[in-house]
């Protein structure tokens, strides 16, 4: 008898064993989209650095202009200089002047607002002011950017665009990032020969590269749980984990089971989860190495509803939101009373509604299901399914378009 | 007087002058991970290849168990091999007999059905079956996993991991994928000195990275209509588009505009968005030159609302969907009627309900509400706003996180 784990019971105990992780690299910072922070940034500047105008028009001092009316127009002298964006010399203006100042610009010394251009007339050497203009109107006060001190990203965030934009202008050059790697060892005395090409291996590794990771390796051992106990030990050292593919299964075998255990700080084998059933995972070293089914579809199940949650939790990574919507089923689906389901769905509009329509033919090894489907619903142990017409959450991984 | 289009009439009446693109490279299928399809590719194959077993047990004729049951066991003699997975021999069984076989092992002739290991009772080298079994169980029958002629992959669909292991399994081993190149160029005489350090460049290509565009190209244009008209010549030709920073607004120079409109087919100048007003496109041998703000909040507001959902329809591509989620405004938050807004947001998890903060100070300019925020909320231009405690539905780009 097989007794299998749920899978927050799985991560529970695993993490418990797992030792805490914070292998960084330096990287620049114009080469670091995507990768995850290693630590908590800060800007260090504020932007803009001096007042600055936000449109095109005059610098003016906002005191001159209190009681401007159109029965009271105010006029100021316009000094012979046109402020560009960016733009460092000092000026300055007196009561009584003002400057042009296009948008960017740093204002003069003593003018605290700026008139937009349509809202002046100009008259020779002078502008008329007809409306009063509040103070740091039309100005962008130092900080208001972006402030010193202001958190730019946090330990286990995504670099995304903005962070390295924010990170660039703040004076850093080189960051730290998380150092992700890992190997996949593919098992299978089936893939001696040429007929068969593993391909699994390359939905793993993709997985594994949306999720932040380098893929160094890839290698092959045979149905023999020395060679796959040496493969792990030897790859195990260079990578934060390894996954093993194939020869998860409970049958005559255990290749990776009886390769593993004895050498695991802690295990869990078998989850209650279908597909992915025989989804097991060793702490050794304090890292893990997480052995999945060869077939593809159990082992996207593992990755989402297993691999994802651990490597988030355990190295502190804040993956991105996955994308989720209600739909209709438009059939029937069931499930394993006592295991969390996996099913896929192809998701798509009819009359203005979204319908999820699901792919269950072909199993655990179902292919089509991945591609014809464009998301999937979890369907929670303690349920048997659900009816046609009932409303699911579908976490979407592709487009939807209208039904054919 | 600036006459703004809508973002959806500006839409269609570039889309209508652009001239269709078509040009795709050949890549590796193992290197096309987050490439866009130039085509449509079909499975040509059958996965599996032939009748597989699907559980570890043993193969057998089904007709020979149709009368099995507890009072009526049937024997079946165990022929001397055991099957594994993937194996090519010829094997078969005649009625009587059957063999061992391993999950993903194929079927020997004569067989059709696979009866699980624990339901057997093996002495000797025969083995005891007392429940019937069906045609057909515990196999995947040839293209159950994936059939001949199911399509893998559409037009302008990403190619995530999963379709990388069915195209490779499938026997492509080049594809066609479209080729995208986008160059940028970031206007201003502020950056001729060495003191202004131009970054709104950094979030832009980004940006088009994370949509599947190359950048090989940041280039510098003085605020000169005549070099920024020789540059964006320059550079269309080579790439897919090219994107203007900076020198957009309509202020004394229009440096971008008297440089492109008298050689653009059509353009679009200002949209009714806030902030991103600005934003104008001109059509010019058929290919889009976008220009936006060089202000960063901007600059993404652009990308977002326009930028997006032109290439998508010009280029066919059908972008990953955006996550999306229901939250509570924690305060009113206003909106200049007849201009979308593009208001940046802090989603937060408190008491178990998901709040959402705008972010609302900094304007065009504000790094900060990119970085201290994670997602926005797009507030049409029929509104005004929406006051506390609405519920909105918000754009996540970041994670979630417990209010602090």
């Amino acid at each position: 008898m097989w007794i299998l784990s749920s899978i927050e019971d799985a991560l529970n105990s695993l993490l418990s064993a797992l030792n805490e992780y914070s292998i960084a690299k330096e990287v620049n910072v114009l080469d670091s989209l995507h990768m995850f922070s290693a630590k908590k940034y800060f800007s260090k500047i504020n932007l803009p650095q001096y007042p600055k105008a936000t449109m095109d028009g005059y610098a003016v001092m906002s005191s001159d202009c209190s009681n401007a009316s159109l029965n009271n127009p105010i006029l100021l002298k316009v000094l012979s200089h046109v402020i560009k964006s960016g733009e460092k010399k000092d000026f300055s203006i007196k009561s009584g002047e003002c400057l042009k100042i296009e948008t960017g610009g740093f204002l003069p010394k003593n003018a605290d607002a700026v008139v937009p251009i349509e809202d002046v007339i100009l008259s020779g050497s002078y502008i008329e002011i007809t409306t009063t203009i509040g103070k740091y109107e039309n100005v962008s006060l130092p900080g208001e950017e972006l402030k010193e001190g202001d958190i730019i990203i946090g330990e286990g965030d995504i670099i995304r665009p903005w962070h390295v934009s924010t990170l660039y202008v703040s004076e850093y050059e080189k960051i730290l990032v998380k150092k992700l790697t890992a190997s996949i060892i593919y098992t299978g005395d089936e893939f001696n020969n040429t007929t068969l090409k593993p391909y699994t291996n390359y939905l793993v590794k993709g997985w594994l590269e949306e999720h932040g990771f380098t893929i160094d390796k890839i290698v092959h051992s045979k149905d023999d749980s020395s060679e796959v106990k040496n493969k792990v030990l030897e790859l195990l050292g260079n990578h934060t984990f390894v996954i093993v593919l194939g020869g998860s299964s409970k049958g005559d075998y255990d290749t990776v089971f009886n390769g593993l255990q004895g050498i695991s700080e802690k295990y869990v084998r078998g989850i209650r989860m279908k597909p992915g059933k025989t989804t097991s995972i060793y702490v050794i070293d304090g890292k893990p190495v997480v052995s999945i089914s060869g077939l593809p579809a159990a082992a996207l199940s593992s990755l989402e509803l297993i691999v994802r949650p651990l490597l988030s939790r355990w190295l502190k990574l804040k993956f991105s939101p996955l994308p989720r919507v209600k739909a209709i089923l438009n059939r029937r689906v069931t499930s394993k009373l006592g295991y969390v389901s996996f099913t896929r769905v192809r998701v798509f509009w009819r009359d203005n509604k979204l319908y999820a329509e699901p792919l269950v033919g072909g199993g655990s090894g179902s292919l089509r299901s991945l591609v014809l489907g464009n998301g999937y619903i979890v369907i929670p142990e303690e349920d048997e399914g659900y009816d046609k017409g009932e409303v699911v959450e579908v976490v979407l991984y592709g487009s939807i378009k209208e039904d054919l």
